[in-house]
This record gives C-alpha cells, sequence and structure tokens, in this order.
C-alpha cells in the first residue's frame, strides 16, 4: 500500500541535456513495488521545456495544470488542464511550458511509462 | 498521437455490483494503441463509491479533485487532490466520496491499470 501527495514529495531538476527547469518526482516506481508501470510528476516552470527525444517506449501523459505545447509527429500541439496525450515509442517529442502571463503556473504533468521498453530493457526512471 | 481532454470525452455509469454512482472514461486504452497500460478518468458523486472488490492486478490512482477514501489493508485512508495510490495486486479496495458540504464536488480520480494481469490473462476495461 501507498498514500503519497505530490505537493509533500521532493521534487529534483530533470538531469538532461536539452531540458530547461524542469523538476521531477517519482510518484509510484519499481521501488514501490509496481509491477508493471511507473508515474512521474513533472513540474516545468513557465518559458521551460523538456527535452527533445524519442525512446523506444511510450509516455502516457495527463496534465493536472497550466498551459504549454507537446511536440508530435513533427508539429507542436497546445496542452491543457485535463489532456491526456499518448506519446508512441519511437516517436520524437518535448514538451514546453508556454510563455507570457497566462502561463506563469508553467505546465505540470503526470507521465507514465512502462517498467520494460519493447526491448525487455528495464525503462529508465521507471 | 492522441490528445484528448477529459472533460470532452463521454463518461458512462460503471456498471458493477456494488457501486453507487460512479462514472468512468477510458482516455488510453488498448483501442489507441497502448501497449502496456490503460488510463481511466473517473468520477464518484458525493456519497459515491467504487465496487468493494479486489483483483489480480494493481491500480495507480491519482486524484484529480475532491475527496474521499480509500478502502486498504482493512482500512479506509482519507485521500484527496494530489494524492497518488498504489492499489497491489490481489488487496481489497474501494473508493468512496466523502459526504458533506465539504466534497459536494465528489471524488474524480485518474485509475492506471496494466494491459496484462498478473497471470496474462487481458485485463478488464484497458
Amino acid at each position: 500500500m501507498l498514500i503519497r501527495n505530490v505537493n509533500q514529495t521532493p521534487h529534483e531538476p530533470v538531469q538532461m541535456e536539452g531540458v530547461k527547469d524542469a523538476q521531477i518526482a517519482m510518484m509510484v516506481g519499481g521501488e514501490d513495488g509496481a509491477p508493471n508501470f511507473a508515474m512521474r510528476h513533472i513540474r516545468v516552470a513557465s518559458d521551460g521545456f523538456t527535452p527533445r527525444h524519442q525512446h523506444d517506449y511510450e509516455h502516457e501523459v495527463y496534465v493536472v495544470k497550466g498551459q504549454g505545447t507537446v511536440l508530435l509527429e513533427g508539429e507542436e500541439h497546445p496542452i491543457k488542464e485535463g489532456d491526456v496525450i499518448l506519446v508512441p515509442a519511437n516517436m520524437e517529442h518535448q514538451f514546453k511550458a508556454v510563455s507570457g502571463d497566462v502561463s506563469e503556473e508553467g505546465l505540470t504533468f503526470l507521465c507514465m511509462v512502462p517498467r520494460q521498453s519493447d526491448c525487455g530493457k528495464d525503462v529508465p526512471g521507471s
């Protein structure tokens, strides 16, 4: 059993090339006994972004609050609170918090990943 | 690629024995090409509840808004916005929206499930 709140869980800066002002907290993962998939909580400050990259496992994302864009299929699509996004395996993607007054709060989202990638390796960050 | 909003996705009553005033929307699942796990969006009206039951696959839950309780390990634990809950496989559980003025909005949460249970069968509702 595990109950923990996103606001009482420490967030750490995302340490990857091509990232700006993004923080992540592991909410449920392998260390908690999650057998199949992991849940991370990510905060991107206004004007910040996650790395533009791709990998051999999917993301399922839920936008908790804020506004921004997601790069998918080569185009940036606006996203907002309550949006759910499936990023297929091997598709380039990037999340950005839109700048401007309307998005001073940045972009906050849940990002779920499988614990095993399609080719059977452990998924990093799960 | 898939982007859809929880507020623009039809919700249907949960049709299970032991449920009261709960609605569910499949946000990402097998029909969308999700290979490993599914995301559902569940709204429980004030005083409502999900079935008290158990099964051979886990839930990962994120409370979007409202207040309520989750039955785990034989006890009801309070839950609120931003809480993340891991319900292990084969553990009895039930989600309730607390009654009273404070929770007129009921309890809204995301419920993620693997697409395969521990014993290799397809997970219902994924």
